[in-house]
């Protein structure tokens, strides 16, 4: 199909735009810092108006967002932006500033809900209808399908302000979360793992404690989620997993926390195939907001 | 409609079978031990059969059951028990010990899947489409309804053995779980109450510390419940629940850990119509299995 779809990744710190159909068909991509949301919006616009022109009309738009946001489509504050802490977002209606310039559908979600809609669509949640894309950067954000739809329910997950056990005697670090301390993401996130030992994560050796006890409150999270969803697939993105050799420290503290408790290959030997990196890469957030905008075309007809 | 519907709640140490056609409509009702699954299974249809030649015959059977058991229509082991502790019981084919007797559509899920069904259809989660039910009782164990179908992915939940931060200060009561000692599970389930203060749980007065400490750990697994998969609502039942005082105690709790970071009506004022009862009480199990019975025959038609 010829259809060409506008990608908006809207980012705390920056936008990527795009226009494609998928992976390998990106026709244009533009970058420019987060600002107000009337500027940042309106350059969105500009390039996705630029790119219509050149590369012909956009069949839909899929906007891919932090949060948090109001993901309910009979909502009255469907498509904004609700409670976030950077203020001048706070009520952004993005969906209504995208819609004022074209009209067609749009498609609207977390980030890593877009990120996870990508990699069901392309990579490495193929076929699957319950999954959940895990992504451990500045902060941890969680997203993913039930049932064959994006997971939201009464609002959406904020899998990162989950508690797990804090190992207080191996670790008197008392975590980043601003709200919570040492929720998940105040514990696991970037930010603490530099914090924690005062030098940046690239700069430990592999086998470094550092890992170890990243992996450690990681898996602890990762057990938590299976527990409670029961994923058929776990994918781990974000700046920190880039680092590729937690994954089977990862898979070994799992394996150890569950105590065999689920009997499933996908808990023992299969483990690696079960928590995975993703695989669309530093595309993930523009792909994810193409099949946000292919989802939203489909509702639409 | 004059459709009769036969339920079976399958648990570890009784079972209850009963005929009917929902609340305020059970023809009868039988309760009998567990022993093998040979014997136990042959009374349950025996059961049925005799409630066939009296009331009618049924068209549809559903089975709420202990597990783990394989809820996959599609998979070869789909319909058993499978690993469960009680050893007599493990891949225990009780879908087809029904389907050797009545040609009939068979619904099968966990119990607490079971009783989710039961209260979606005719209790407290009336209208919701992603909604967790929790049952607090000698074990703990989590189930209900994602994007509008019961929650199974890989397997199903066991939300029961999530982690939450064990106050080893306040609390160095090691837990009880045989798998992983201070699991959710091995912190506040009856057992746990009753062993870390040497007393039965009804012993307690409502501002004992008991009461205290199990709010607190059961907030800390409804927030991880809260954070991972957004429910709409969230019932509690089961033994320990049954002490109502809890509730409030729990309320608090959740504020007090979410810390605001969650801004939604249903954390704040609206908690107490978030996190509610049950509403079907000791007939949670039996309507559930009728529900599921009716979902089975809707499927098959």
């Amino acid at each position: 199909m010829s259809q060409l779809f506008g990608a908006i990744e809207a980012g705390g710190t920056k936008f990527v735009c795009a226009v494609g159909t998928g992976p390998g068909d990106i026709r244009a991509e533009s970058r420019f810092p987060t600002t107000t949301p009337a500027e940042t919006m309106a350059q969105a616009v500009a390039f996705l108006q630029a790119q219509a022109q050149i590369h012909g009309p956009l069949s839909a738009i899929g906007i891919s967002t932090f949060g948090p946001i109001d993901p309910h489509p009979h909502s009255a504050t469907y498509g904004h932006i609700t409670t976030t802490p950077k203020l001048s977002w706070q009520h952004a209606p993005v969906v209504a500033m995208v819609q004022e310039h074209f009209h067609v559908p749009v498609g609207f979600d977390t980030d890593v809900n877009g990120a996870a809609l990508g990699e069901q669509r392309w990579g490495a949640a193929q076929g699957l209808d319950t999954f959940v894309y895990l992504t451990v950067g500045t902060g941890i954000g969680g997203g993913g399908m039930a049932n064959g739809k994006m997971m939201h329910g009464l609002m959406h997950p904020e899998m990162g302000h989950m508690y797990v056990p804090h190992d207080w005697e191996r670790d008197p670090f008392p975590g980043v979360c601003p709200f919570h301390g040492d929720c998940l993401e105040g514990l696991a996130n970037g930010p603490a793992l530099e914090a924690r030992w005062q030098q940046p994560g690239e700069t430990f050796p592999p086998e470094h404690e550092a890992w170890l006890l990243e992996a450690h409150y990681l898996a602890a999270g990762l057990v938590n989620i299976i527990t409670v969803v029961s994923p058929q697939r776990i994918i781990l993105g974000g700046g920190v997993m880039e680092s590729r050799h937690l994954f089977p420290l990862i898979h070994r503290e799992i394996r150890h926390q569950l105590k065999g408790y689920i009997q499933m290959p996908e808990m023992d030997a299969g483990i690696a195939e079960y928590i995975v990196p993703p695989t669309l890469g530093n595309q993930a957030g523009v792909l994810g907001s193409i099949a946000l905008a292919q989802n939203a075309l489909a509702q639409s007809s």
